[in-house]
């Protein structure tokens, strides 16, 4: 069992309740952490501000990355982490609505390890937090976690546009 | 579920039973495709010769690949995968021996979607073909298919120095 911490990137309060209610009933014991925002996920992993005390907010080797995100959407968080060569073993796995299903493509092409849609039921949770014990974290190698940070320092990082290319915009 | 062709890269033809036996009892009914080296994975994948009959030999959107193989390496098929962007979207999951952990970084770093160590047992193949039935056969949503394939004629694509640079030589 691998007990690297999971970032959860997520702005629905519900959403985040569902997905930590089935990750106790699976039992899965690793510490998550919540981004609620994609500047917070972007803040989160280059240690900005409070985010660099590292024994509070450890790097995580798998992140839970939705889509629709205020501040930063969920591909600007993508395109960020392809920018940093240091992140490019951090294994993303993009969980959003079904209607983002069209960014399938996307998101591989921008490093994302596997898509998942969220499911509508609480007994569907509970099978993608069983899986993904079972795949990811029992069966899955990461690489080294000394090895997964930025290798650019945070303050040199070139700021991103912050206009909002949208994916869909649903309204 | 996703009945998408699967490529499994294994010169050891008592993997290949061992997995294929786990796949039926998992009920995995999907069409799996065996490569038995790294050369006729980059073959089956750029359709030469036999394998241009895309009726017999369908495009994978899942590979399975070992990376100690005859003729050409595992490393060399992820090298050859990355330098063609049509296949950037095919899920590309290494499954090899435990001798090979420590080349888990270079296969994220080359565009593996996922490292598994092969297991020691019947009951453990079973368990790990379950987690990929539901995990990824169930739940990952792929690209459509008519995304994943060369975007470089195979006539004209570069050729790869045949030098063998070994993962780790175990003799």
């Amino acid at each position: 069992m691998n007990y690297t911490c999971i970032l959860q990137v997520e702005d629905e309060a519900n959403e985040v309740f569902l997905l930590q209610r089935a990750f106790a009933q699976a039992g899965i014991a690793n510490p998550v952490q919540v981004a609620s925002d994609g500047q917070m996920a972007i803040d989160y992993l280059s240690g900005s501000g409070r985010f660099a005390d590292r024994v509070r907010f450890p790097m995580p080797g798998l992140m839970l990355l939705d889509l629709k995100l205020p501040r930063r959407s969920g591909r600007e968080v993508l395109e960020w982490i392809r920018s940093q060569p240091g992140l490019n073993k951090l294994v993303v796995i993009v969980f959003t609505s079904a209607q983002y299903v069209g960014d399938v493509s996307l998101a591989y092409e921008l490093g994302a390890k596997s898509f998942i849609i969220k499911p509508t039921d609480f007994s569907q949770y509970l099978d993608i937090a069983r899986l993904l014990k079972g795949w990811w974290l029992q069966r899955n190698q990461f690489p080294p976690a000394a090895e997964i940070g930025l290798t650019i320092p945070s303050a040199r990082l070139p700021l991103l546009p912050r206009v909002r290319r949208s994916w869909v915009d649903l309204g």
